[in-house]
């Protein structure tokens, strides 16, 4: 392992896209500016990558998890665990992870406004902290604010099922008592009844509450829990690769899906996940991170919020914005190291949405065979000699190539 | 779904090939004049598709359920619930159907001809009503005639299976007893052999019959199953992509493809499924279709007729008559609609029968990433930007296309 060689994986979030007509039938990617992008192509080995599977439409955490070579198929539980794990609570195999609303309901229990006024911290820490550590029966709630009106909620205990239905009623009507979806589900749904009722007690009365009725402001005076999901048993990284590994993204679910597989999160200044990403530093700390790491992930979200706006000229200058970045790592690449370019998923700027096509991608290394790509785009990159791979491809490639991974027979 | 977008499949059966010598080592495709197949593949995205697996040679009704997105290796239970369907005999999970011959038998049950003289329709379908709806125990037996001296034989009841032995001997012998090849298969060989008796006395004294021998001809005065299968639990297209859909085609074994995975099929006048199928008509048939419909599959089978007759110049001749039709669609694509070139297998003409190599491959929409595709055939197909696909992904990356799948993940 000593002579291991180091591994960054630069995903472009959204990157890849279809034809776009006010862009006279090409993609954001052929029209931008990128030399240093295509230095990376003309250097290294291209190819297009089915993220999960040939035109099945991924989303950030189904992605990350197969781009971290775990199969999204077996190990996915849905998005409560991952989303907790974002906001730093990650729970043990068999705990249960809702993501929750603060609310607003009235004394009849209907719900007035799903985002409680679209309260945000301090309010939703001060709030969530009343409600942290609650005991019911055996089971112990965990309760962490997250972004703007969301929080998390974990349950702990035994014989805890995901299988119960939403208390959340996606709607302004009275909230929904949750049910169990399967027999074993019994103690769990008791338990998500008995935390809102118990919550919403606490909450009532709660002095964030009565100090917010004052300024006119709506209550926060509910717990909404939806999207159970268990927390999947999966082996961590350095246990499943023997390699140490960090993840550098602004996205909370992204920095969930890195902890879950145990990659330590780094949270560096300036990376917001939004358009507004300091994309230079976050490729600083990214490189900074590979210092003391064997592998590296960086997320860089710009491309997929332009994409969901649906503005292919912004989209072009965040990928101008990429580029620069790209400089950096290129100035930078540790010796022997291997750089990744690639995307979790297509968010074609016409659709608006995340699509199941194909995503370029190129792997960089000082010993890369070079094929004849010299752009890094969509039509350029299937032309490469790595042909067409899936996500969960992709790690056994990388440790192959770092020089880690066993031999399959003698 | 409103904004779901239309998917026209032109399958053109066994039209991929081989280097053909005295084509001076090109294929059909590559030796045809096709600027319509041709505008497709240089506006569209190519590929090419191993429509089983690398390497396995497809036959049409397994091609066609792996072009539909169900993989064969899990649904495909044996020609004869498909025959059986083709002629639009559709049974229940769980009916064993079996592809018959109207034989001639001597009075000893040696057949002395397996095709009763090349008999066929008006005669087989008074012969085959005079025994449908045969009763045996508790299990009835449903029959209709088929092409020429074929028809199907359908058996429904309790505890049946398709494993046993058949009747048909394949050879100028005795008839076979029906055995059970797995225990619990007991109950339907006894009903197999009592059908085949029954049916023998039936037919023996029937007035077609009698006819025949004052004409000269031989009697169809036996029934000979073969190919026992079980009719698949194939979940319905409708239910399983939420989308109406419809087959056009002339080949009954591909009309029941359709028919089990539950699309309407269309009948043409004018399509037979042979060479002088009107190919013009059946676009007509596809397009008009398309209107009605989210999704239509068509096949024409000319080019592999020409290949099973080993013929290379009919073959190049069929394929600039598909050409001509593919004028006719490229002329009246709907808007935003997918329209999809490929082949449900290779019948390379030096061969005369289905190979395993992979088809040529055209997805055209007016977003298509365009690659430097300019022909369609067999090479340049395989230079194109969707690289090498399997059958099994065609229609999820077709879902994704026309935004009618679903996202995995958040």
């Amino acid at each position: 392992m000593d002579d291991g060689r180091k591994v960054l994986v630069v995903v472009m979030d959204g990157l890849g896209d279809r034809a776009v007509k006010s862009l006279g039938q090409r993609t954001p990617l052929q029209c931008a500016n990128k030399p240093n992008l295509d230095w990376f192509a003309a250097n290294g080995t291209s190819g297009i990558m089915d993220v999960i599977s040939p035109g099945v439409r991924p989303g950030s955490d189904t992605s990350h998890l197969a781009l971290l070579g775990y199969d999204p198929f077996e190990v996915y539980t849905g998005r409560g665990p991952f989303e907790a794990a974002g906001v730093g609570l990650v729970g043990k195999p068999g705990d249960v992870a809702f993501r929750c609303n603060f609310a607003t309901v009235d004394s009849d229990m209907n719900v007035i406004d799903r985002r409680a006024g679209r309260i945000k911290t301090p309010d939703t820490t001060m709030l969530a902290s009343a409600i942290n550590g609650m005991q019911l029966g055996n089971i112990t709630a965990t309760v962490r604010e997250a972004t703007e009106h969301r929080a998390v909620l974990i349950l702990e205990g035994p014989d805890l099922s995901p299988y119960v239905s939403d208390v959340d009623p996606h709607a302004l009507s009275s909230i929904q008592s949750s049910e169990p979806l399967r027999p074993e589900a019994l103690v769990t749904a008791q338990a998500v009844n008995e935390f809102v009722h118990k919550a919403h007690e606490i909450l009532r009365d709660h002095p964030v509450n009565r100090r917010r009725i004052e300024e006119g402001l709506v209550p926060a005076n509910a717990l909404l829990p939806r999207g159970a999901g268990v927390f999947p048993n999966i082996q961590s990284f350095q246990e499943r690769y023997g390699i140490s590994a960090s993840g550098v993204a602004g996205v909370s679910l992204i920095r969930g899906i890195c902890r879950v597989c145990g990659l330590e999160v780094i949270e560096e200044t300036g990376c917001t996940g939004g358009t507004d990403t300091d994309m230079d530093a976050k490729a600083c700390a990214a490189l900074r991170e590979l210092e003391r790491k064997d592998f590296v992930l960086m997320n860089v979200k710009a491309t997929d919020v332009n994409s969901h706006d649906g503005d292919p000229r912004s989209k072009i200058e965040s990928i101008e914005r990429l580029d620069s970045m790209a400089k950096i790592i290129k100035d930078s690449i540790p010796e022997g190291a291997i750089v990744v370019l690639t995307a979790d998923h297509c968010t074609p700027v016409e659709l608006g949405d995340h699509s199941g096509d194909p995503v370029p991608l190129t792997i960089y290394s000082d010993d890369s065979i070079k094929d004849d790509v010299t752009s890094f785009d969509e039509i350029s990159c299937a032309r490469g000699a790595l042909g067409r791979i899936r996500g969960v491809n992709l790690m056994p490639i990388l440790l192959d190539k770092a020089n880690r991974s066993e031999k399959f027979g003698a």
